[in-house]
């Protein structure tokens, strides 16, 4: 499983980064004075990371259909979106971090305001490339633009990371079925959202049927809530060094997670039990659904 | 010319203002810890201003059509992106302003985070309003996704956001006439770009042509300019109830303006010169002309 997955890296992962770092976010008057927002983007973006969502998209459209870099642009617009939420994510007033993908995190290197607006445009830039960028009739786009702003919206992306904030300090006074609930809700938005829409997104450019986004809605989930609970275990036990970030910062700011709520033990049974249920999902796709499970699999045992 | 805008006004504002308010940022869930997300978006929302940009869109699609209606969620939309823009610009990392339309800005009463997340999702919620609720055919859709995109993002008003701060303590090692075409890019992009682009969004959903286009692209960079012009001079001589923002806090920031670059009296000139090209630009529009041309005196004559 493990090759399968590599196979589909090597073969996805160049191709995205490549894309990515071509995208002329640089100023067209070449005006020199726009060039530190151009570098404060590009900076972030082409940090590398996992390329998880773009991944996602790709191996969705990739279900129906074969001429996956179509897929490219659409896929770039989840990662861009993802970027500029951890630009923002990062900054002083949110969690206050100064490593990221082991560098220092975008405020660190260009100030806080030119991180807020490169978090701004890198937003604002990923609508453009679905209008102006992909392949695919107009309906198809207009879904895609649908799916991108509810993923990634209010009750979407942004909408888990207002419930992060908020619930910090209030773990305490709640019982621990309404935290472990509360815990849910939060990452189904915070993280799940955005990963949820990425297969969506593959599945509605290659024209996907009704129940096979139902199936993917399903995954989506399911392996956006394992990858918390891995994010979690991770920030608890992983390497700093691997990890990229700092150890033990979500205990230090008092942050439920699962393994604050349940403990390790029942943490690592969690995410064993999500990925049964992933590999579940998958099965009906057959062959098809390797790359999926690959993916699936790798969550899971990812140490960083 | 007042009269002819009162009437629009007295037409245009109050739905515009309903159509805000009644915006469902509400968490569809019920969960109680999204609300203050909800709250800190409609908190900005629904402050008033002057609703500039949703009036131009509906002033540009009357051009066309009567319906006007119709263009409510694309006037909604410029609003939004509008409205996102001063939260982000008001954070203390960026101009660190207290008041905004007379009251506490937005991070004043919702904190820090609350408020960079509410201005990421009401930039988000603008696309989503794009894509969900135009009644258009999908083409057009599209061509006001691609042209938000552009007229918000890095090329244009966060791009113009981003001029403005690098320049912040430049001005002093350059020529009059380099700080004076610094000046006009940076408007062209930070305020023009969404004022023509709210104009041409009204034009595109009403399949206005080429020429239309061309001319209210012309129109929109002159009175985006003559609204920067007049704000620079509102800024030195206003009074701070009316204006409901500190005055003289440009000066203060040492920021490169037209009054501090020219002087208040060629200022002054300049925002009479910009008035001459704005009504010679809608001449040829004749009677349907007139709603923008009585746009373009309150631009001049504004005291807030």
């Amino acid at each position: 499983m493990k090759g399968q997955l590599a196979l589909c890296l090597d073969e996805y992962v160049p191709r995205i980064d490549a894309f990515l770092k071509e995208l002329e976010f640089a100023d067209p008057l070449g005006l020199r004075l726009a060039t530190p927002l151009n570098e404060a983007m590009h900076y972030s973006v082409d940090a590398g990371g996992k390329r998880l969502r773009p991944i996602l998209t790709i191996m969705a459209y990739r279900l129906l259909a074969d001429d996956w870099q179509r897929a490219l642009p659409v896929a770039a617009a989840y990662e861009l979106v993802h970027t500029y939420s951890l630009i923002h994510d990062d900054l002083p007033a949110m969690d206050d971090d100064d490593l990221r993908r082991g560098r220092p995190t975008n405020h660190r290197v260009y100030g806080e305001a030119m991180a807020i607006l490169a978090g701004d445009a890198l937003l604002t830039e990923a609508f453009r490339l679905l209008a102006d960028e992909v392949e695919a009739d107009p309906g198809t786009v207009i879904k895609l633009v649908s799916g991108l702003s509810r993923a990634a919206g209010r009750d979407g992306m942004v909408g888990g990371q207002a419930i992060d904030i908020l619930s910090q300090g209030e773990s305490g006074q709640k019982k621990i079925d309404q935290q472990s609930e509360l815990l849910e809700v939060l990452h189904r938005r915070k993280t799940g959202a955005m990963i949820t829409g990425s297969l969506l997104a593959g599945v509605d450019l290659a024209q996907g049927d009704v129940s096979l986004r139902a199936r993917l809605t399903e995954f989506g989930a399911v392996i956006g809530l394992a990858f918390q609970v891995a994010d979690d275990i991770l920030d608890e036990v992983g390497e700093e060094e691997s990890l990229g970030k700092d150890i033990g910062s979500d205990r230090e700011l008092g942050k439920l997670t699962f393994v604050s709520l349940f403990g390790l033990d029942q943490a690592r049974q969690k995410l064993a039990e999500l990925h049964r249920q992933a590999v579940l999902l998958l099965e009906p796709l057959g062959e098809k659904g390797l790359g999926l499970k690959a993916l699936a699999d790798y969550i899971v045992e990812r140490d960083r």
